[in-house]
């Protein structure tokens, strides 16, 4: 809850006690801290919420999430148990597809072999390295949610060729062509970019037989997460200098210290931050801090909440 | 004339004589081997033609420009003398609006500030480095030809909020505010974009005074001419680190070995290479390739030539 207003304007909504200490506490303790809330905000950095309350709430009967994905804080026990939970919804698909366009910009022209090459008292693209344009460009796109609409709405004017796969979308823009499976979208694509989830059937998807249907110097933009990945067979790609990559997420999140895709010139990393906006400015409350307040007054005033998180919803959320 | 089918392509409409070794011949044996060709065709690397050749121009009716600028290449007493000139139009302008639109995204998530921590086994934005969403930015924008129009299309879904500076322009997209004055331009931006021509009144017509109504954190981007800018302003700001920059152009156009700007964390040089495309590409004849061509079509044939360059227009095209 870094935004300064944030706090304010939740107690404009209602009572806002502040529990710290979380990590040091048992589980009967938070259980106890909790059950004294109607309302529970939960974001990156607080305290996972014990089983246990499950069985005994006490007054709680709504935790309001402002991430996405729920897992590591709230136990599914509680949405079993009839407890409302909500997340931020789509209040970052815009952020995450611009990170996306950026990293798949900056990949494409290789701005970060000029920055390098700069350094080393050199002008321009090295020698055995590809710039590109997206204008007709073969782009492959898996996930057709909520993130890749505002990404395929981003690309749209840049007049590339696109196909999309999703399975479980309804549609996909007309400008675009659906095709019906990964490896009809590797076949003939120039450049994939990936806005599917993390689930248990997307779980390494994404391995060495249909990177290799990418030709040479083909490029794979990855805002979603590194899971859906298989590492190891992209890092050989990649290790090789035969792909390009632009990866704002891997699996883990954090490349360890001196790990050798630092430094490979065909990689752009920008650990799971391109989405940022820039702090400060103009001290507005983010999207999902609105979209929070927004379930606090709606939950305060007897109204339906958005972006609710059903079981399915639940597990789906990564 | 790098693309392998375009000397081909033109062979097919005329007799394609190939002359080299210009740099070692006098003004008088360069003008002897223009004199016995219809068309002269000129591009980056070709040997400027002599003044000599407006008095005599022995066969020749036009020259076919295959860059933008004329002025290294062709002297404006041809183009008074009556023979034909043409360049690439608006061949480029797609390219060049893109690289603007990388350049744009790149620095305002600081992708290079990314790859240099993560070398140096850092992880993520360094704590004085700022990230930026283009949605809700407030952008202006320099210059509203055939570059910028194509500029502001490429940006439009962004949902920036766009103020437009071009006083020649005859209108702007109703969708962007158009303002009457650089001062109003850069007085309520957070990010500026030029897309101007360089021209004795564009002259370093960027100077600290409009520099300096930028809020911190400020980014220029420049895909148009290093000349636009007053140089040592802009260092200045960037050097003290309190604005941002993607600069493709320079002027001069390359840096020194070792200037500092080259280390600067806050910049990105793309050496006049950012609107380039992928090499060897399918083995596509590049756009302005395929504008001489047809040029050279409509010659032949009688028809009229497009992206003819006047006076006016030979001295306004940089």
């Amino acid at each position: 809850m870094k935004a300064d207003g944030f706090c304010d304007a939740v107690r404009e909504i209602g009572d806002l006690r502040l529990v710290s200490g979380g990590d040091r506490m048992t589980p009967e303790q938070i259980a106890d801290h909790v059950r004294e809330a109607d309302v529970y905000m939960t974001g990156h950095g607080t305290t996972p919420l014990p089983d246990i309350l499950a069985k005994n709430p006490g007054r709680l009967r709504y935790v309001c999430g402002i991430t996405g994905t729920m897992r590591p804080f709230v136990p599914v026990a509680l949405v079993e148990a009839g407890i409302k939970l909500t997340n931020w919804g789509d209040a970052t698909a815009g952020s995450v597809a611009e990170g996306a366009m950026a990293l798949l910009l900056a990949t494409l022209k290789g701005i970060h072999e000029h920055t390098q090459n700069a350094r080393a008292n050199g002008w321009g693209l090295p020698e055995d390295a590809t710039g590109g344009l997206l204008e007709g460009l073969k782009i492959g796109v898996f996930g057709c949610g909520v993130i890749g609409r505002r990404f395929l709405e981003l690309l749209r004017p840049f007049d590339s060729i696109v196909r999309v796969y999703d399975p479980y979308a309804t549609d996909v823009p007309d400008w675009c062509e659906r095709v019906h499976s990964l490896e009809a979208l590797f076949q003939d694509a120039e450049a994939i970019v990936l806005h599917a989830g993390w689930t248990p059937e997307t779980d390494k998807i994404i391995k060495a037989d249909l990177l290799r249907r990418l030709p040479d110097h083909g490029v794979i933009i990855n805002t979603a997460r590194g899971g859906i990945i298989d590492q190891d067979a992209l890092f050989a790609e990649l290790k090789s200098g035969r792909l390009r990559a632009g990866l704002d997420v891997l699996e883990p999140d954090r490349l360890p210290p001196d790990h050798p895709a630092r430094y490979w010139s065909n990689v752009i990393l920008t650990a799971h931050q391109v989405g940022q906006g820039w702090p400060g400015r103009s001290n507005r409350i983010q999207k999902y801090h609105q979209y929070a307040l927004d379930n606090l007054r709606r939950f305060t005033n007897g109204e339906s909440l958005r972006f609710i998180m059903d079981v399915e919803r639940y597990h789906r959320s990564t």
